[in-house]
């Protein structure tokens, strides 16, 4: 099967999540990793791209000479990764954009509103795919619920309940100089979201994803509880969907003893249903005057969304590594025009902008004691 | 030693919660029940009292010749449990309390805040006992979180997470005639809260039970998703408390799969804690940089407070009925002035009052589009 | 409804399983607790009295002299629990039955196997009931599991796993003096059996009760992994059943980490299903070719013998005292005449008979290089 | 980094392990998959080739043309992974040994003792590599359960109780000409093992890889339930170690309700452990007289071989690939001298040889009644 040639901005040694994109492009084998710039250090660009086998002529210092020479070679990649800080996806992803080239963005999709409505312009008007990875939509029992709900087995919802609540960084750890926490709490890097547009925006977009119910408003009241820490680090969110449905979404980086605790419960008139990120092979279903059904990853009664995006059989564990590499090879189906944008379920550019204004919401409600506000201005 | 002899005002035949009681005041043996006015049919009345071994002589066809010709025997009752739907719990406790018998009654106080407040100023007048039922709070596990924070293991509260989600409501019982569902769904007998009532004001007294800390105010949004339903069978609350710490509330009766889903997690400083009714031998407890514990009911490093709530070894459960039980002989303890009143762990009619405040200021907060209301009006 | 007078002997202060016996005889009103031999201490035995409301003329220096005044009384007691070390069990029973009482005896049923034989044959000969409490098969979700199982929810069975682990004696507790250690690893008192006895007869009847299958040999390789102890700590045993099923029995004292870890799991050929003490208010129960479903005490789908056997609704567990309430309820039940023998539920002194047919077998395996040993010796 | 180049016999279209081996070889990235022998259909071979992406001139009707092959090429593969039905094991992994190239096989080693020892001494006498993949014990809590027994933290360990159980045979698949149910219960490709061989060797090894202890002799008695199936389905036996120790392992593929069910609890004279395959990111620990400890991956208190056999942080889970993967890891690490062999964890022909001694042992005290064997003949 054709490989994609990929390339990758951000993610140089040390890096966290530049490393899962690449193993996630590995696992299926849809993707050759062949240019990069890895690193705003010119040294630890190089020596990464030693490490990753990318050939030294395709190691760039920066990613706008990166754009320009892989646009113009006739084996230039197809697509490009974006792994950086918040704050240079905006710079990042349009001069790809531009240069015609697929790009895979990481979230939140930019540390502003407004970049995220003129990346939206600029990837319409330009004929490439524009992936945001939301990752965790790609696990396969989250991709069931959605089907179980699309084909009516809730009846209609009435509430959802979402957390993603996290402990790391229940301390001071910027002030100790930790290279993720110093990013993800400064204003000039992240944007205008802490814990809300870190993992907040993952909760928001499950929410959507699987419900297939869009979020009208929410109100907000955001908190820093550590030292003299600038954004947010807990949030506490209502929301009202557009079709009368309720919900709750909590998103904290100071949960003392959660590690990546993101959960996702919705009800409806006929059934509920429940999925937890940490033990993600499941799915708690509950049918009115039934009993609860665990339903397993590989086993009876699982649609077909969920067993296209499953690997090995049932009581055999896959994981987060596992999930991500779906959306990659949901991205490579997209590019090689297997799969069309409108069966595909990757998030798009568009589902970047949603968390934009989700966070943007957030931020508003939170600076107006916490009223109501639209999701979408009108 | 000595018994209590009590009395019972409603909890016939085919009752939920008056059977409840009962069993809980016989499991520790420190009580008699010696009379009652067991519904306000006299046929059930009398047969119910028959069933129970009470004398055809001391059971009352209604509760105000109860208090008098129990108040003017010498061996009276010296105390009742008050187990009728909520619009008569300020009657029958008004005439008990003057007739200077200690009262024990079910949540949530009464029907009305103003009543509230009338039998908390009653009670301080009279020199008796009022015990309101959440009995949640004698689960020896709650009662050990209770210690831990109050020892400062978990250092200073950042947030409270606590949901009280069941199902029963999910469908329209009380069309149907379902004797449970129609009054908890009918404003005159319920008061003004639905699920913020009938189990939004256990989750709220938890909340300020375990942590130490007083709700300084909230917001709510509330909802009524099953047909005609005249209160609310879904609550979505945000919390502010007096230290700055901030939590979320979720009572819902909707919640399709959700069985008796009380749970609350405590996020400090220093530490994190959770607790869920349904398994509720255990505590989960996680210190920063260490393992999470499970810390289990009889096993090691339980500290006094569970460990005098406790009966039997560890890995042998107790359950709902042991802690409710727990809640008597701790009233037992009162009446019979083993322990002070500020010693005790028994809800007090002014937790009662706080109860109905919650209440008050959610529906208050509902109509105000969700603004932030004070919990106690200044 | 007329209320059982029993008596006791064992049990007094200090005690675990008499005090367990008390509240389990209380819970659901059906007995009064009016006479008893509680210690062989007579001034324990007195005070023990006091505190439990016995008549001081009711409180026996010695089970004999209690058998005898008591038969002889109108308003004598009509059943007798025994809740002292196994050794007494025998003359106890003895004693009582000759005396036309009905005798409640904890387990094992004796110290030996020609003791219990003899009691079988002694309460054959009399009128009376022998109920022996093998508690655990009172929790409702087990007796649901026996009800699912005869009706051919799981077609034939394959495999039966059952686990009884506790750690509580990983340690030399009896050489620091401690009473309930002390006797159950000391042969005269406790009898052949150590773990086998004390808690694998436990395991060994809920694998019959709950499959209805009988045992017909099996093999052991028993240990004793602590200081000196005489008895086994520890029995690995493999069963082979009358129709072709097999299981293996595991019982340990030593096995840390376990507080009381019963665990059933039976296969058959259309379905599986699993039940663990710890968190009895569930049954996993999987069918062939459909997702695992979680039977709730109380919840959908659960049949009449789990019913009669719960007090209150789904999600408010019930717990160790209530199972063994429901034995007692079940004794009053048969000893009123309400269910024939037949039709009941609880222990006889045949199963307890088996039971040390168990341990015998177990015993005689483990001395012969743990070779097949038949149950019953033909 | 230098990427090992690796060849395949077996795995072609509709294998299950094949593509296992596959993914866990990409993850980290450390072989270049370049030849194959795929299927022993010359048409399923050619297209598995193709997809891929092994050039057409490296895919090998048969294996013994490919090791000929290979062998001859300066750029010919450094190690052959071996995913055929048992029975082939002996005479590929002959033919590559002799060709002087690595051997990486799946389990069990062979399907005949004879053949094991063969291939252990033939291994021997080259200078190559054998690994079997016994991936569980590479699951990175696993090796924390390893190390912590390695460094005393359980003391002299007294029981080990493991089980492997899945339900996936009990019905009759092979007689319905399913694959892989049709050679894993031949004898001719199988071996003298069903249950035992295709899952017990998994839990045998673990059992020896986690305690650190050797199994010293066996008890068995295997099983087969399921039509005339001529291999065991399901497996009971007991196990004394060498230093006392005593186990029982349980392997069954007829526990309706059991997907992939293998489970290890660890017991010593100062605390002990659980771990589970089915949530395999925890291990449970509980230490004498203290609170049971939920250890992590990637979270607190973890140690050097867990954390190295980890790509993600704690609360991001890691799967059953992963484990494979961290196996090929070893491997390549191996290969390419950067770890000795004494302090590889990499299981070898000698571990494998064990697997075969455990199934002939097993397989033997079966028809002896289940009497005692050595697992080594002496």
């Amino acid at each position: 099967m054709q490989k994609i040639r990929l390339g990758m901005v951000g993610g140089g040694q040390g890096a966290f999540i530049g490393e899962v994109h690449r193993i996630a492009s590995r696992i299926d084998n849809r993707f050759d990793l062949v240019a990069g710039a890895l690193s705003s250090d010119p040294t630890r660009a190089a020596e990464s791209a030693v490490e990753l086998g990318i050939s030294t002529d395709r190691s760039y210092a920066n990613f706008a000479d990166m754009a320009i020479a892989e646009s113009a070679r006739e084996d230039g990649i197809q697509a490009v990764s974006i792994v950086t800080p918040n704050h240079l996806h905006f710079p990042v992803a349009k001069v790809f954009l531009e240069a015609g080239i697929h790009v895979i963005c990481d979230k939140p999709l930019t540390s502003t509103l407004e970049e995220a409505v003129q990346l939206t312009q600029l990837s319409k008007r330009k004929n490439v795919h524009f992936a945001v990875t939301y990752n965790y939509s790609a696990y396969p029992m989250v991709r069931q619920a959605r089907e179980m709900i699309a084909a009516g087995r809730l009846g209609s919802i009435r509430v959802i309940q979402i957390e993603y609540a996290q402990d790391w960084l229940a301390t001071d750890l910027e002030a100790n100089g930790q290279k993720q926490a110093a990013w993800r709490t400064d204003p000039a890097k992240a944007g205008a979201g802490g814990s809300i547009g870190d993992i907040g925006t993952h909760a928001f977009h499950l929410s959507e994803f699987i419900s297939g119910l869009r979020c009208d408003s929410l109100l907000a009241d955001l908190e820093s509880f550590v030292g003299k820490r600038r954004l947010d680090d807990n949030a506490h969110i209502l929301i009202r969907y557009d079709t009368g449905a309720k919900g709750m979404l909590w998103a904290s980086q100071v949960a003392t003893g959660k590690e990546n605790g993101l959960k996702i419960s919705i009800y409806g008139a006929k059934a509920g249903l429940s999925w937890t990120q940490e033990n993600p092979n499941y799915l708690s279903f509950t049918a009115i005057s039934q009993a609860t059904q665990i339903l397993s990853r590989g086993g009876p009664n699982i649609g077909g969304m969920a067993s296209a995006a499953s690997r090995i059989p049932a009581g055999h564990p896959e994981g987060f590594l596992e999930g991500f590499a779906t959306l990659y090879s949901d991205i490579a189906d997209l590019i090689l025009g297997k799969v069309s944008i409108e069966n595909s379920l990757v998030p798009t550019v568009e589902d970047g902008l949603r968390g934009m204004q989700f966070v943007d919401a957030a931020v508003k409600s939170n600076k107006a004691d916490s009223s109501w506000v639209k999701l979408v201005a009108e």
